[in-house]
């Protein structure tokens, strides 16, 4: 049975320790954070301190705060024996002193209070060395079906291509949002829309599945939606993304 | 019983199609369409011709056509007595000439043999007039819960709203697909992270769920990530869209 310690008690954490806590072959010995206030909720399914010079020897340490904090927390592992591995997309995995090291980085966007089931998430594993790999792949296992062998240069293409994904589409959907308020509509209306936009990418490429006034390169549709947008930020936005849908099958039409 | 006759056979006559010979509420009479081939899958279904001089008399015509044809088919359609309607988020009502005409817009996004269940769909209609009005509403609530009144002018911001709802995230899914493809990573590693941005709607507005580099104003990362960008287009779309998303939380930052 693998003994982990985690430290903090941030999105990220609060998921791991909840997988870890009902995984059957690893054993959530410790949690380690500074505030104890969001210590206190894990009493009971492991130990928790907010002294970092009291933690437990464990087999694997993870380190599940922000990317800034990385190195400093890192720091205070040193003097241990175990796999020291943290759970960043865009972090080196030098940016950890000790010897044994590695990144265990789940590609998920993690929301305060909301508790996924890892079993689909993709365990993004690397270490310093084998023994440590075969730890991580131990570890991964033991929560979700997914664990894959990722080096520090795919990782942080990965973090890239996440941004797009999830950062970029969100903010796109506020802006959806934004045109719907300003006309007294619930964006309760587009939610079936986006969900099956989505949905239709497990049968379809997003390069075939692209659809709208640009993709026919309909240049009416698009000044009159240009008409519609009061913001000049979203016109901008809207002409962008719009030339480069066209850029992409311009072969095509 | 309502009697309906639907004009056209593309991607959202079909999925209509399949709704209305469903339900119990309206009488699928006829399919009209210019091609024959894909008017013989429906054989059996409704009466189906290519003759557009020998359309049945109905409660309601549906014309499910291009935006661009829906003038032209309207026409053919100038002597009957039933409601006109069309089924676009981008034309107005008035593109019908008959007295008797009204708009029966599905808002999703429907694709080739890909069959959806209608009742969660959002049913835009507008009509002329009221009694045009009621029927809408009964076609509606026939395949779907949600019938809404759209007027033309909150009909053509929603088609913009889901412009950027669905057009153009798929655009970003795409970008996110090309940066992966290019490091040899498939993009299968990214749908349960896409598939969470779009569950976390259903609890959190797309405001409150913005993470990120740009969220967190991470000058760092973002220009880490501009040099890892190797398409001019792609590094202008991620700084334009990073801005918008540090403006939108400027005065919280």
């Amino acid at each position: 049975m693998l003994s982990v310690v985690i430290l903090g008690t941030g999105n990220v954490a609060e998921n791991l320790i909840h997988a870890l806590y009902h995984s059957k072959q690893a054993h959530l010995l410790q949690i380690v954070g500074r505030k104890q206030h969001a210590l206190n909720k894990y009493t009971g399914k492991a130990k928790i301190t907010s002294n970092f010079e009291n933690i437990e020897d464990a087999d694997i340490y993870i380190i599940a705060v922000s990317d800034s904090a990385i190195q400093m927390v890192a720091e205070k592992l040193l003097g241990k024996q175990g796999l020291v591995v943290h759970t960043s997309g865009a972090t080196s995995m030098h940016s950890i002193s000790s010897v044994n090291k590695g990144v265990f980085y789940p590609l998920q966007t993690f929301t305060k209070e909301r508790i996924l089931d890892f079993t689909n998430i993709p365990i993004c594993v690397e270490a310093s060395n084998n023994q440590g790999l075969e730890l991580l792949h131990k570890l991964g296992t033991s929560i979700s079906s997914q664990v894959h062998e990722i080096s520090s240069e795919q990782r942080e293409k990965l973090h890239l291509a996440a941004v797009f994904a999830n950062n970029f589409s969100n903010h796109l959907f506020h802006i959806s949002e934004m045109v719907c308020a300003k006309e007294g509509l619930s964006f309760e209306l587009l939610k079936p829309l986006i969900l099956e936009t989505v949905q239709k990418l497990e049968s379809l490429s997003p390069y075939k599945a692209q659809t709208g006034p640009a993709r026919r390169k309909d240049i009416p549709s698009m000044e009159k939606h240009l008409e519609l947008l009061p913001d000049e930020e979203h016109k901008k936005l809207y002409t962008l993304l719009s030339e480069a849908i066209m850029k992409t099958y311009e072969k095509e039409l």
